[in-house]
């Protein structure tokens, strides 16, 4: 029954099957783009100020149910909380193992992290994203986790947390010849296509020539993309090649690391994009449109989290538009409701979600009022 | 056969089945102690200047089969190649994964790498090992990377690679009541013990109430131990507590890392040390009396690598007690051997050390000459 909740998009069920996994591992990716910066650009963050902290936020979050970086928890100016609490909830639910890599995060998370070594992500309207040899390391660490995790386990979930990475995912999109005008996904309800158009016109106007350097994929992400994207990149491309199957967990960002890993030649046979139904229902994005544009056969699978039917405030306004998904929400629900495991509570998944939300932020408003 | 090479302290072959596991995950501690720059007491370096190298080079040495930080790779003045020689054909031989964690090395290894954001050792002789906070993170950050490993396998083997170890070791074992002078090992055929004794004496000198401290184990280890030892403790308690085998893959360093578990009141029912028959027919060191006057339920498992019958003189001078240990070989050995893959080359693991040796100390050398 709670299978039924998961769609994938070529409508077969084996699809779903095929990315069932007793032993599944999360990895969730930390990273930092100065591209956040741009007003207007992302509500990852309940100011500005605090934008830079969201990556750091959710990994804490992940690892503690609460973050050391900043107080209370990563939320939108309305309050609406980090997806992260969703990722937690699976996670925890079906005792699958999370690992943080931190990729370029402005703010290092104070957890046990994975570190690529590599520098945050420039403001790309203004300048270079990122030295080449940063992507570089990027992927190739990422190919070295990848390959190692590969070993241990049958399938690796790989989610982000990078405020502002529609943007530069729509920079690599486009600069790949794909068609992403109007279709990247935004945590806001009302998505600023059109600040994000100009945003990425300017930062391709100082490409000379945008179909020499797609032959050279990683230079491409180098100077117009984010560190995430050669990362997750990379832990896809090491685990597929220990015949591992891959979650990319996300939205939109997901298709530009898929078109990464196209242009780079990797075999994209056994990996899918796992996400929420809000980011497939979403009208201000086309997350189908982009995946089929780079390879109609990577199905995307997404997750009906039900949120509307919850009692909470925080969790019901996922279902107006607002955040959608992040830090691997959809993937991550995906693999727990797919991972049997014997020890599983009966309760369903938004009952783990309340939970947490009870634990964390009815507390910490409680805490408020009290203090 | 292969199996008759491995012995158990408590002369159970059942014991020995126990620590089968076809999953196992390696995890390799990377760590520095100014104490190793005392002059006389270690030769994990081919010189003074490269010891503090020696854990990034070795892990850089398991992670491509080559090193970065250093040219060549880490070798006693002899020329005697590292044991992350072993580690590695062990690992691969076996498709063991490998996971690198930063706690407190100096140099930073260029490979993927779990920090744990804490700073190096100081030298015991001269002052305070290291910050309660940082003795702390280490081993809570442990913990956490140990439930995490705990949920994908059911054995986690720990190895360690920092200079200068077994006198920290030394130390914590002393302050914790074991008689353990002229007890611990060297990588050096003459066991400096009258400096290492001498050193402990001054460390233990500073502090006012040795009784009084071991009943604050982690304080004990700040003040005179390595940031080795709670970051180990750490893995090992987290990967437990998940029902998980942990396989302490090290000579007698490895006992104060027991030692502080025991201080902890952790349950050491599913722990052992495994480590090289070098190690355990060592006549300048104990590490039965070791493991015994901690808690005489613990076993050490010994391999014995047969290197004295290869033809490579840099491997058969293991045999004659020089390096002996040490990146976790004895213990990625045993696990290795213990795992049954079907895709397992039918060569035995001196060969595939022997292949690794050729691969890279003889083309080292041939590249040397030639150039």
């Amino acid at each position: 029954m709670l299978r039924s909740r998961i769609k994938s998009s070529d409508g077969n069920k084996e699809t779903i099957a095929r990315y069932t996994s007793n032993n599944p591992i999360f990895v969730c990716v930390t990273s930092y783009t100065e591209t956040s910066k741009i007003p207007g650009i992302t509500i990852a963050g309940a100011d500005s100020e605090l934008i830079a902290f969201t990556p750091a936020a959710d990994a804490e979050f992940l690892c503690y149910g609460r973050c050391k970086s900043i107080t209370g928890v990563p939320a939108t100016p309305d309050g609406i909380p980090t997806p992260a609490l969703i990722t937690r909830s699976a996670l925890m639910k079906s005792q699958i193992p999370n690992l943080i890599v931190d990729a370029g995060s402005k703010i290092k998370p104070l957890v046990p992290a994975i570190s690529f070594g590599i520098r945050h992500g420039k403001n790309i309207m203004k300048e270079r994203a990122m030295a080449r040899a940063d992507a570089e390391r990027g992927f190739e660490y990422g190919k070295i986790l990848g390959i190692q995790l590969g070993m241990v386990s049958d399938m690796i979930v790989v989610g982000e947390t990078i405020p502002g990475g529609t943007t530069t995912a729509l920079a690599v999109l486009t600069a790949f010849g794909i068609d992403a005008k109007y279709k990247v996904s935004s945590s806001m309800p009302n998505n600023p296509h059109t600040l994000k158009n100009k945003v990425v016109s300017i930062a391709l106007d100082r490409l000379k020539d945008v179909s020499r350097l797609c032959r050279d994929p990683i230079d491409c992400v180098s100077r117009i993309g984010d560190p995430m994207i050669p990362s997750v990149a990379g832990i896809a491309s090491g685990a597929m090649s220990k015949g591992v199957k891959v979650i990319l967990a996300g939205g939109t960002q997901m298709t530009a690391v898929l078109c990464l890993l196209k242009a780079l030649k990797v075999s994209l046979e056994k990996i899918c994009i796992g996400t929420t139904s809000y980011i497939e229902d979403d009208k201000s994005s086309d997350i189908h449109y982009l995946t089929k544009s780079i390879c109609s056969s990577v199905p995307i699978l997404s997750i009906n989290l039900n949120l509307q039917s919850s009692d909470k405030e925080g969790l019901k306004k996922y279902n107006t538009g607002i955040a959608k998904e992040g830090v691997g929400a959809g993937g991550a629900a995906i693999a727990a409701t797919l991972k049997s495991v014997k020890s599983h509570d009966s309760t369903s998944l938004l009952h783990s979600i309340e939970k947490e939300y009870e634990n964390t932020i009815e507390k910490q408003k409680k805490h408020a009022k009290i203090s």
